[in-house]
């Protein structure tokens, strides 16, 4: 059924490196999406689940979009319009002529469903807050035998960027990265310590414009995404793709085994990821942290996946 | 379907009290039990599902009883073997003979099958912690308009009992609790403001040994609870029950319609069901807080009960 | 020295039942009051040290008052203008031609040096936040052999009122009054449980207006107070009054000897007094809870401590 | 007064690197030790006095040393034998036959009449739980305009120790480093972000070992450290001695102008020292956060000292 394929889940806030991380789910011919969830992060629920079809359905990906959780399991929501824009994907984000939700199906039944029915066990990929996933657990902890690991973009083991101790996803919703990471499933966290190293540059940026009509989109996103990061960095990260490469090359990134735990309880640190490089907690490992990455790699994955779809488009 | 009786889900801990809401809801003659469901609180996870099915079988009560969470939403579980005993019901509670779980249903399932199916609302009776009950909600939004109301026992406008501040079902989990109180769906809270002045009296404990077999074993749980509770009070509460009275017979307890928040972080005061009695928050209300009880009342509709399954079980 | 009299300490945040609670200090012929010391509370440092110094020069008190903290030991200022007014004295409160501050001497230096030179044990009377109790006990902890016990206004067995779990004093500096509570030192807490019923009627406030210069003016401090609290009760509190009436007379309240702690990390609960009044937490007792009260007494206290002070000052 | 040296008082709690820290501050040449105070913190608060006199009277130091804080404002006291041993300073810190304290002064009145008395401002080098400044700054804050700057080795913009968030320094009294933060005083922080790079190397101290009697006792202090630092490190830290060598020859850091918070209420990352690289929070900054060493320096600066206690010894 998977033809050789790494069957996976893309659980997903649109957002601007979400899209990136959907085009190069399905450009890089590697993964068997089996459905796209969404969750409110980057943007309102409303808004994360018309960006995920519009811009599946702008690089022709068919694949079953199911909305999920409107807010965090605990909190309230906190977006971030001045990192993607006010609609989620920049300019991109307006809502259009896009049919309506055609999908039934909740992002809790999409996910669950689709792990207890598949023959074979399946790859989590969520990019955004953890609150569909830690509903899932909650709710059916049967399908824990049958996720073979959760790769996440979120998280920093040492500086974050929503505030200085914590990474965006993890401090919109803290008390579901704590559920999911206390599951006891695998976990690879891909987060800030290797996506603010896996850059792309403005030559990187002007060489995917000029591939056609889905790389100078990929081109115009990273452009709205300068605004916010140029400040900081020589160029733009583009967080959740690299998620997504890690399920189809994992040596993208070196990781190491140690323990993660999320603070749900604190004035400054709320959402930090805390984990013990050293030992000193004496807990068990509990997720694959990464810590290096291969920047050029990375970018040429992306690059395959844009030309993979143009390609297909024609 | 019906026949007039008021349909409802008990989600219970079993648990001494618990037994005896089992006990009222069967034999009061007014409601329609659609489904027993089970959660960690007073004893482990087994325990409490094991109690219930072997309660309920004593008092020859035919109904599908499905195991629900084994630990609260974000923590790591707290018992009260001192109140309860080891196994929870007392010396009542060993592990027998009794079939195992034929149900393959989970207590979620159990919930949000029965409220999106049942063709009326449905009244939740939830009297241990409201894990179970969270996590439905959370997982299945759309069974809020299935829900008629959540009557439930626990909390405490004034004084606690695991804690001076914290009533144990919303201390166990706090989480769970504010999600629940934060849904928009009506709630009636029988809290220990009246479920510590709704207590059996020694004589009247004695009425009911006399009762016959079911009566019997009733005296005899709270004889049990009596060890606990004879150090502080003259009779004994039996909290859970009084809940399920309160939902046939609404009048037996007066109530205050006030904003009620769950302290979810904090060191002293962990669980605490804050009630704004005087509106200093500004908050809306959201809680029908019960304030008083009609103890006699009480007290008939529990001899009366047990009578009637005497009866029905001759 | 004291002439029979007992010697105290006020440390006040004035404030209009401040003000009171000065008037009863100084009239009730009880009361060797060796300084006066003010704390940011109702209102700010600048103007409660005003405030009092204004006051005691209208009813005739020659004492020395020394200004102390500013803000609370770990947090921003919060004050009560819906309560006390702008200036925290209702209309009375504006700064006027009153001499600058005499006194060389810091709350903390008039607290310590009193305590550690006068010849008896001395009571402390703090009806504010406890900031300036708190870090002179942490300062000089040699102080507490030379304190015969602090009998404060603030904290509340029930129910607060800056918030339904807090009482205003506790709220404003949850710290300090944690470090006053675990110091070791007698306490007796007179708070809102017997504030609150200690009320001063309309006829009686109308009788005050009758007395004299001073009666009117303290009729009018209670009328600008009733605009707040005529709303919830049938006359006004007079809280921090009670707590000087408590001192020397302290058969005015009724107390339970009972373990308190105070919440400091918390969301609705912060500054929460929580009295352990069935012994569930094995803590040992640390506080007298007052939570019965003689009104009729404490109002005729009040009347004649007036008269006295209109007498004096012909 | 100070014969062009930098007038310091020192507090500390030793501690086997607060032994190097005492040498180094007196064998330097540049420093006018005004007082040393200590407070608890690596042991309790009788053995960091008792050791602090031990050491100080072993090196030739002529100083009054002030005992202070016995416990952290407002937590009970964490210490760390199995760092520095029980009684904290390895097998040297036994009880002997040193005179009982001599001092009448405590820490606070050292620290607090030194700074008004001083004819220049003055340097305070804490190096161990800021409890005795937070005091001093919340009893006296007219004393900030006596301080010259703090140096306060504690603190990691990065990994801690105590915890993989906290420094131990800071962990320990949490909310007094925030009071000393907070307080508007130019602060230098030496963290572990440089304490963990300024390691001594084994051959360095086989070098020390050879010095005579006062590198012979350092030696096998740095021998104690190693039982804990060796599993980690290639080599020891001596955080406390980086703080006293910042203050003469301040280029021996590189240190960025920063925004820190203390995190003061939280469950994995009390005591976290926030640091805003980046500017997300709009904090201004408050701190100068030291993030590259000078080892070698260092390393040399500590032998120069050891030699000349030794010649001064003789």
């Amino acid at each position: 059924m998977s033809n050789g394929k790494i069957p996976v889940i893309i659980d997903c806030d649109p957002g601007i490196d979400d899209a990136v991380a959907l085009a190069l789910a399905f450009g890089c011919g590697k993964l068997d999406v089996l459905g796209v969830t969404t969750v409110a992060g980057n943007t309102t629920g409303e808004n994360t689940h018309r960006n995920a079809r519009k811009f599946l359905s702008f690089i022709g990906a068919d694949v079953e979009v199911a909305r999920g959780a409107d807010k965090p399991i605990l909190r309230p929501l906190v977006t971030a319009p001045q990192v993607h824009g006010e609609t989620g994907l920049g300019g991109l984000g307006e809502p259009g002529d896009e049919d309506p939700d055609a999908s039934g199906r909740s992002a809790f039944d999409l996910i669950t469903d689709t792990l207890l029915n598949h023959p074979e066990k399946v790859t989590l990929v969520p990019v955004g807050p953890l609150t569909n996933l830690a509903i899932a657990l909650l709710a059916k902890p049967e399908i824990k035998r049958k996720i073979e690991k959760i790769v996440l973009m979120g998280g920093a083991a040492l500086e974050g960027n929503r505030t200085p101790a914590a990474e965006f996803n993890i401090y919109v919703d803290p008390e579901a990265a704590r559920i999911v990471f206390e599951s006891g499933v695998p976990i690879t966290m891909i987060g800030l310590d290797v996506t603010h190293k896996a850059l792309i540059y403005p030559d990187e940026i002007e060489a995917l414009r000029r591939f056609g009509r889905i790389g100078r989109t990929v081109a115009e996103l990273m452009d709205f995404y300068g605004n916010h990061y140029r400040k900081r960095f020589e160029g733009n990260p583009i967080h959740d793709a690299l998620a997504v490469a890690a399920v189809f090359e994992p040596d993208i990134v070196s990781t190491r085994h140690l323990s993660v735990c999320v603070e749900t309880s604190a004035e400054f640190t709320l959402g930090r990821t805390v984990v013990d490089f050293r030992g000193v907690t004496g807990r068990e490992p509990n997720c694959h942290v990464a810590l290096g990455v291969d920047r050029e790699r990375f970018i040429e994955l992306i690059f395959n996946a844009v030309k993979y779809l143009e390609q297909m488009a024609q």
